[in-house]
């Protein structure tokens, strides 16, 4: 028997099946995306399609209403294919994973932000400079009186002009070595790097040909961004960004594990990031900045423990087993030909190290660019991701811990939730009399609203929770045309109703959603307020801090703090940093110093397991409320900037 | 329409194409093997099938009498598909091919001579050490109290048991190093290469697989030979030689790079020897061993310079183009996994270095193994290959130059020629008055004779000579039973009439036969006399001749002075040293110093281009006499011993 996938604005999908067979897994095994950020255990309800013909054995969930269910709508999660069947997958069920914000790297303020992170590092003694070369050579054609092969000739040209030693002709340069002599006159580009008194050869080329680039990569569990960097000047030669393909294997760090530990899925991981991901963006980039993929001689990865695990290829079960030992921290050895990457096979693909399961080589290499180990002020570094880390110190000390925030600062988890694309509330206020939201939505001037992304639902509960609409454990005790309660007497608050929205539904936060977000800026703001007292220090210590992260770029750093997510500091000392481990893996990719300073960084970084560390359940609980149990941690709180 | 081929105790092959597609074409790309050792020009008469349905539309040969064109034979590289239609393919057509005498290796007395090649080499100083290492680590399990990662583990027990500051761990480890860790309880075995402080790891496995071994080749023109070798004790653990896939491409190096020029060539040429030959032989002989093949740690490669560029795959037309440079003489840098030949991906493969394009790579490893670099004594090395090569010196100076003797040796360019295989007559007496001959046949005994092997040529012109039957220019000079004559006038010696054979058709040798071996012979002397005079030395003051090459393993030396083709200096001088292309290889692949040496060989031989050399011409000429027309130069000729 077979499913067709009616997919909303693009060509139909067919997959042969059998009865029994889950509706979400066939769907993955026909590359037709849709979103499961839990994996698919029915808790998230973004994976809604509509049966259009024939039949399917589905639990009701929560998530569909009973006219929903009615009109065919089902979560794919729950539903069993018993026959021939047609369902309709929605545009909005692929929003989470599909729709990316690719422009965001180019923004002027990202631009500007990604500038000042290279001038910090430049400031604190960071040279950019490598040990990689290219060459242009003019070699004189072999005669019955010049017998020298072709090897030993380009040999000699390398070390003529270089002034080096030994020339390293390895099987990828040696193959094209005859016929790009030939076809070039003799006339070539090398391109290689420098070790000692050796210079290995990486490609040849036509002496037009003379480009070495750097690509450094930052793969988040959720989104992967990209820049290709000139490696003798350090200019930016074109930026991407993409949805990490993995996200159908689920919206964390613990389900893609788990599906990686399932026979066959390590290397289904593996594809879903290198062939799915990567490599669609390294091509779409290499032509964008005009140059060959074997131009690409150094590669550098910000990326957490287990994205680290999957890239590679090794088991990432360690990472969520006790005693949470992973495979690697720091590892050098992998080539960009082990992969099959489109770039120079030859080229080192230097992992940003990580420093625990939980704290990645991302955080190393957003260190490494906040540079904090290099200032004599106390610091504090929170990248916002899938899951939040915190790194705090200066050049004396770091410590750093990770706690699991969940999905909900990037839209997951919560019933509207969506990530910041078009169509995403971003920012919210509330009126306090009428209680009628004032909404700024993602996109171009009138798009409607679709859903919630994470900014959007800290200012919703920031002004919530200041007009008195709900109470500190997030109930509403407010009633109005804006406040509804289903039957089982859950309260929602409607911030468009079905005719303002893009999708005819309409777009609300619920208790249920509250109580979620309010978990994760617990889990956020315990780890920082453990991680200060493992340290014998208070927030007041704190000279600045740093917000990092994707899902950081709308934040507005006041409302965070009132909600009690962000420590309650002068709002002069925050900064946000943008994607922060992209800028480290640039460093990385153009500056040799900066690869050595970034193992440096570490090296010094101690790991605190929150999860074991007597008290961070107390501090946890007591940080579930709006802002905290303990009101004094948060005096500004709601007051007017 | 299509083609199918009956193939002499195969399955039937069938083939789809095209009217006017050459039949030998289809056959290649069909992969039945049919010889065809003058590249498909008719010259060579040993394509030969027989037209059972259908039509040809052949050009009738000098090969096929008209007996034979009434049913149905015709030369498979001169026939066009007219239609469908069937063919018969004989066994015959690939003895040349395909019946290996792939147990030679195994003789007691090819063991002997390896071994003494090997004990010559320790004689000469040379230590059969090398810097491979198998380590057996035990390590205890992570814990909470002991956090470290698998790879910094993996590290530590390794600079532990070895003494190294600096571990290397690469991909292919990498990625089975967590799983292999934890299948064996973290008892394992890590195989590696020393390099200064650093310990390369290149493979991980449990305790119970410890063996590193190393992998010698040679590839000859028609025959490629290899053994496995255990690294730490140089014990031979597997020996196995087939035929060289590329000869469907042309018996002699010329048609092969012609082939390579062609558009796809060097794939073609390229996948002929890795993946058709190497791959299986190095297979199965993994399992003869009962190693894994990533045991394989180190490789190396005895092979003329054509073989060595297209085994690389570079072009190999610079070989056969003036100036005759080609693209590398010595070049280090080839990987097996850049081959994918299924060995450690890792492993090097050492190719022994080329000193010019027609002395390859096969005559440094013979020199190497003949140990005539450590000699005070003249020493004269002659490889008789389907080239000739030449080497000629002490160890103060060696020169060596190559020859085109053509395939007549290996039984190519003779009409009833074959390999050294089943139903070769590889040796033979003549009564001088019956002309009735004695045959030795390759075989079981009563085998019949197919047809006539190298070493068989040299006898019957020695006898056929010494009875007078021929004259000093190959023409018959007396007539009987077993000399007859075609219409045409052209005399023949009849070895077996048509009921004695195997196949059931006369085996005779003829005047155009006579001829091709008297040219290749001439060549081989006019070399070695041509090698002297550049040194302006003579005969006289060679103290030692060394025949190698698997065409002279049945070689009689006497003959083959008396017919002119070796130099006429005592027999006691003569040493037959088998493969030394093999014993070379091996000895690189076992120990550093025979590598270091191996290079130092090549570094100090000179190359004398013959082609161009005055006199050759002339001596080449002169020698296409039996003996020669100097006759002073043998005075011993036919002499009884």
């Amino acid at each position: 028997m077979k499913v067709t996938f009616q997919i909303e604005g693009a060509t139909p999908v067919e997959i042969e099946c059998n009865a029994g067979d889950n509706l979400l897994e066939l769907a993955r095994r026909a590359n037709v995306a849709i979103d499961a950020p839990c994996s698919g255990n029915g808790s998230c309800g973004k994976c809604r399609v509509r049966l259009m013909d024939g039949q399917l054995d589905s639990i009701k969930s929560r998530h569909i209403s009973d006219e929903e269910y009615e009109a065919g709508w089902r979560l794919s999660c729950n539903s069993k294919v018993m026959g021939d069947c047609t369902v309709f997958v929605p545009d909005i069920a692929s929003a989470y994973q599909s729709r990316m914000k690719t422009a965001d790297l180019s923004s002027p303020e990202e631009v500007a932000i990604f500038e000042k992170c290279q001038n910090d590092l430049k400031a604190s003694g960071i040279t950019f400079a490598n040990r990689f070369r290219s060459v242009l050579l003019q070699m004189s054609e072999p005669t019955e009186e010049d017998t020298m092969p072709d090897n030993e000739r380009l040999t000699w040209a390398v070390q003529d002009a270089l002034g080096v030693e030994k020339v390293e002709i390895p099987y990828f340069v040696m193959v094209k070595l005859a016929s790009t002599l030939r076809s070039h006159g003799f006339a070539v580009c090398v391109k290689g790097e420098l070790a000692g008194d050796t210079f290995r050869c990486m490609d040849i080329c036509g002496s037009d040909d003379k480009m070495i680039v750097g690509c450094a990569i930052d793969i988040g569990t959720t989104t992967v961004s990209m820049v290709l960097a000139d490696l003798e000047t350090g200019k930016i030669l074109a930026k991407g960004s993409s949805g990490n393909g993995q996200i159908r294997y689920g919206a964390d760090v613990i389900n893609r594990i788990i599906e990686q530990s399932k026979p066959g899925g390590q290397k289904k991981l593996q594809d879903a990031i290198v062939k799915e991901t990567l490599t669609p963006i390294i091509a779409k980039l290499c032509q964008t900045a005009g140059i060959t993929a074997s131009s690409i001689v150094r590669m550098s990865i910000g990326a957490n423990t287990t994205m680290n695990h999957l890239l590679v290829g090794v088991d990432a079960d360690p990472v969520r087993m006790d005693p949470y030992i992973p495979s690697f921290f720091g590892w050098q050895g992998l080539k960009a030909g082990d992969l099959s990457l489109p770039a120079n096979p030859l080229a080192d693909v230097m992992i940003a190290p990580n420093i625990g399961s939980y704290v990645g080589g991302d955080i190393t290499a957003g260190t490494l660019a906040a540079t904090i180990w290099d200032k004599d002020e106390m610091s504090l570094f929170i990248d916002l991701g899938t899951n939040g880390e915190i790194v705090f110190g200066n050049r004396d000390f770091l410590m750093s811990c990770a706690c699991s925030a969940g999905p909900a600062f990037e839209g997951g988890d919560i019933s509207c939730g969506m990530r910041a694309t078009d169509g995403a509330v971003e920012a919210c206020t509330v009126d306090k009399d009428t209680m009628e939201p004032t909404l700024q939505v993602v996109g171009e001037p009138g798009q409607k609203p679709v859903g919630i992304c994470g900014s959007g639902i800290i200012d919703i509960i920031s002004e919530l929770y200041r007009c008195g609409i709900i109470n500190a454990r997030g109930l509403f005790t407010r009633e109005g045309d804006r406040v509804r309660r289903d039957r089982h007497g859950c309260g929602r608050y409607v911030l468009a109703y079905e005719k303002e929205s893009e999708t005819g539904r309409e777009i609300s936060i619920n208790e249920v959603d509250i109580d979620n977000f309010i978990r994760a800026k617990g889990a956020i703001f315990s780890a920082i307020d453990t991680l200060l007292r493992s340290v014998d220090m208070t927030v007041d210590m704190i000279d600045k801090v740093y917000v990092a992260g994707g899902i950081g770029s709308g934040i507005n750093m006041k409302n965070a703090v009132n909600i009690g997510m962000l420590p309650d500091v002068e709002l002069e000392k925050f900064s946000y940093i943008g994607n922060s481990s992209l800028s480290g893996a640039y460093a990385l990719a153009v500056s040799d110093e900066a690869s050595t300073k970034c193992a440096e960084v570490a090296a010094n970084m101690t790991y605190l397991e929150l999860s074991t560390y007597p008290g961070y359940m107390d501090s946890f609980v007591a940080a579930c409320f709006i802002p905290h149990t303990d009101a004094k941690l948060f005096p500004s709180s709601h007051q007017e900037v």
